[in-house]
């Protein structure tokens, strides 16, 4: 098994401050999971070019895909495809096609701002954007999308063709009242006699005073999954406990 | 104004595979930016060794401070303080405190899984956990803390003190209902014109059809940042908007 790997890299001070809470991560690593596509890491980074341009060179290099969100707009703060040409030392240039979908889209408001968002590395394949139009850019194997949630993931959508698809991640998961160190000992003998999944334990303790811990099996290999999962139920149940599969 | 820096480090397979919503960035970031400290970078990294080790590394010497997140548990997937040893090249030792907490809280239930929740990078210093007994710890200029929230921000508050704080950083933000492109080059001038503070642009897009921008103003000099918020205003108020400042 040998998945396609991906990096997000969320261009943002707005994360950085504290002032808003991201949205993107999550949508983007599960329905990359679900293509098969493993996200290897996220990035959260300032909107400032010396960071952007080393940031989205390393991950490129990397990583089979990068996927950026973030700095398309037409605001000072929106760096985004400066820094791609850069990172890529392609120059910025206009796109035709972006140029007449922002001329549909705005008509006689096509002012000097709005036109800035038709600027992309030369060559870049454009990325619809069917909620306010102005389109995100794929540079290589980097894909420049918005920051906003809902148009973010109208974006995302449109370019899933383009994507080399992995064998699904697919998970399962065992929750169950025990806590979890009292299992530490025989869920490592356990992951370790199936190491082409990944077993996470994620203890939880709810306001009502009730804990636990969920077991999330994790792997491309739908057999091993079951039988994994099997055996966890197995060894929780010796435990005294009623686990609850999903 | 040098303010202190930091980077988050959230180690969690959990969130890269797109089962969990990190909830720890945005809490991280704000109280850090209320005490003067700057989160540069936070990055989402996988439960593996080498992953860890060099990213750890890598932002220890880069940064004033680390957070981690994460891996401090007592299961074969919780290897954050023997990853922090490696990247420190002390060996794990037993923390003869945290021992003492652990058969407190634990008495008679104290089993192997858990004793091993005391052992931390030789020469760590604690970091108290009011809500689930079993401590963080420091090492050098790294913390490592749960990943649960509710523990995790327990255990923040009680290392605080031991921060070098810098100057807060304070913002404004005036929302005005119109379109952020029309007053982008507006923007840029007065951006431009005050370059010790940063003025992120934030189109929103509401369920109902309206939209508008939130314009938002950051720094750590109180006076320079009324005078933009008033800079701003009355350049939105040209624009016809009745701007709400908060």
């Amino acid at each position: 098994m040998s998945n396609p790997t991906a990096a997000l890299l969320i261009i943002g001070n707005e994360i950085l401050s504290g002032r808003t809470h991201d949205a993107n991560i999550q949508f983007l690593c599960q329905r990359l999971g679900e293509m098969g596509i493993a996200v290897r890491e996220a990035r959260v980074i300032p909107d400032e070019t010396t960071p952007i341009v080393e940031t989205v060179r390393f991950l490129a290099n990397t990583y089979s895909y990068v996927f950026t969100t973030g700095g398309i707009g037409a605001t000072h703060d929106d760096i985004t495809a400066a820094c791609l040409a850069q990172a890529f030392e392609r120059p910025l240039a206009i796109h035709e096609e972006a140029f007449q979908i922002l001329k549909n889209y705005y008509g006689d408001k096509l002012n000097d701002a709005r036109k800035r968002m038709a600027l992309v590395p030369q060559g870049s394949e454009l990325i619809y954007n069917p909620i306010s139009a102005a389109p995100g850019f794929q540079v290589e194997n980097v894909f420049a999308l918005a920051g906003i949630p809902m148009v973010m993931q109208a974006m995302f959508e449109n370019l899933g063709p383009r994507l080399k698809k992995g064998t699904a991640i697919i998970h399962k998961t065992i929750t169950c009242a025990v806590p979890e160190n009292n299992i530490a000992d025989e869920l490592a003998i356990i992951q370790n006699r199936h190491v082409n999944v990944d077993i996470g334990s994620y203890p939880y303790f709810l306001a009502n005073g009730t804990y636990g811990v969920s077991l999330v099996i994790r792997g491309t290999d739908y057999e091993t999954i079951n039988k994994v999962a099997e055996e966890l139920v197995e060894m929780v149940r010796h435990h005294g406990a009623h686990p609850h599969i999903e």
